[in-house]
């Protein structure tokens, strides 16, 4: 673990702290520095598509060495799994919301949280940038992939009562997809400043028919 | 319109034909420059993203002078939108789809129709393209924008019969989009290997409701 001395003063984004003793191991780099790191990760993912992302400029935009990101992450690919996994948290609430209250609503309910996530553009940009990165790169699409499937549809999937549930579960997030594309990305008018409410009210049906009717 | 001499020979992909006379003006590039041109920079687009196309690589690319591709297209963003025009041909049929046979089964013909393009590799792959361009760079999004609204959108709207016509036309459309991006960017099971004519079965009637019912 040589190369970590000074680490957390050589990047360009100060740690929380700066001492004048040089760092010497992983347990050394300060609490917080693994989140740190996954902030780092997340936002350079974000900023630089995947092709761009680098190991050693993640390192750099925590204030660590890189050694220390191989350390609790692994190869890029990990690291770019756990930038989904943070990027996807709120997305992950969503089998709960489908779990509350029956099917009743649920497409309303289900539309409504979505398009809020969307919204909120704290949590619209880290999605965004992870659906970029799966656009323009393979290896992001293969993770992706994965994780959407087992953390995503297949949760949400065992709350449905349809035939072909994760089936389903996949034609309403790709509405979802397109309509954030549509309006965030594209921004073609009038969908782009529609009232979410307006969306929400065309929107619901749809989502209640995939997920309730067999 | 200096620096065109031996332009075609000197490109890694030589045109048509091979003469030992240099070129010396436009109309000198040959039958079919233009065409090349188009054919090259949608093919450097497709493959690069808006950012890293330069003119010079689709002059290069087509086995022309770069001061030719201005001289038929004028900037890169211009180079663009013709690129987007040739690789929205299949899509630009869409409202003539529309158009036949009045609304009964509007929504399953729309469906199918653009599942169609989907399917064909040569039709989706710079259709993807474009998306991934507009996803990467804000001015792509631009011209992507206008295009998709002038040329797509309110033409559909132009055919239906309901109130705020291009919303609904939108909405039909991101469907359609987040459907191209799950099935065959990301890839998740079971969208990507599902029988195209489940997939219309199931849609149709989302679009026919998005764009026929009040």
């Amino acid at each position: 673990m040589s190369g970590t001395a000074g680490a957390e003063d050589g990047g360009t984004t100060p740690g929380p702290r700066r001492r004048g003793r040089p760092r010497r191991s992983p347990e050394d780099a300060g609490p917080g520095a693994r989140e740190r790191i996954l902030q780092a990760a997340r936002d350079e993912f974000a900023e630089r598509g995947y092709d761009k992302t680098s190991m050693r400029g993640i390192a750099k935009a925590a204030g660590v060495d890189a050694a220390l990101v191989h350390h609790y992450f692994g190869t890029k690919d990990d690291v770019f799994a756990a930038a989904i996994e943070i990027s996807f948290e709120p997305a992950l609430v969503v089998p709960a919301v489908l779990g509350q209250g029956g099917t009743d609503g649920i497409g309303e309910r289900l539309a409504r949280y979505i398009i809020g996530v969307w919204e909120n553009p704290a949590t619209r940009a880290p999605l965004l940038a992870i659906v970029r990165s799966a656009l323009t790169n393979e290896t992001a699409a293969k993770v992706l992939r994965t994780f959407v499937l087992r953390r995503l549809l297949e949760r949400v999937a065992a709350e449905l009562d349809v035939p072909d549930p994760t089936f389903r579960a996949e034609l309403a997030a790709s509405h979802m997809v397109g309509i954030a594309i549509l309006r965030y990305v594209v921004k073609t008018e009038p969908l782009a400043s529609a009232d979410p409410e307006r969306i929400v009210a065309m929107v619901a049906p749809t989502l209640q028919r995939y997920l309730t009717e067999a």
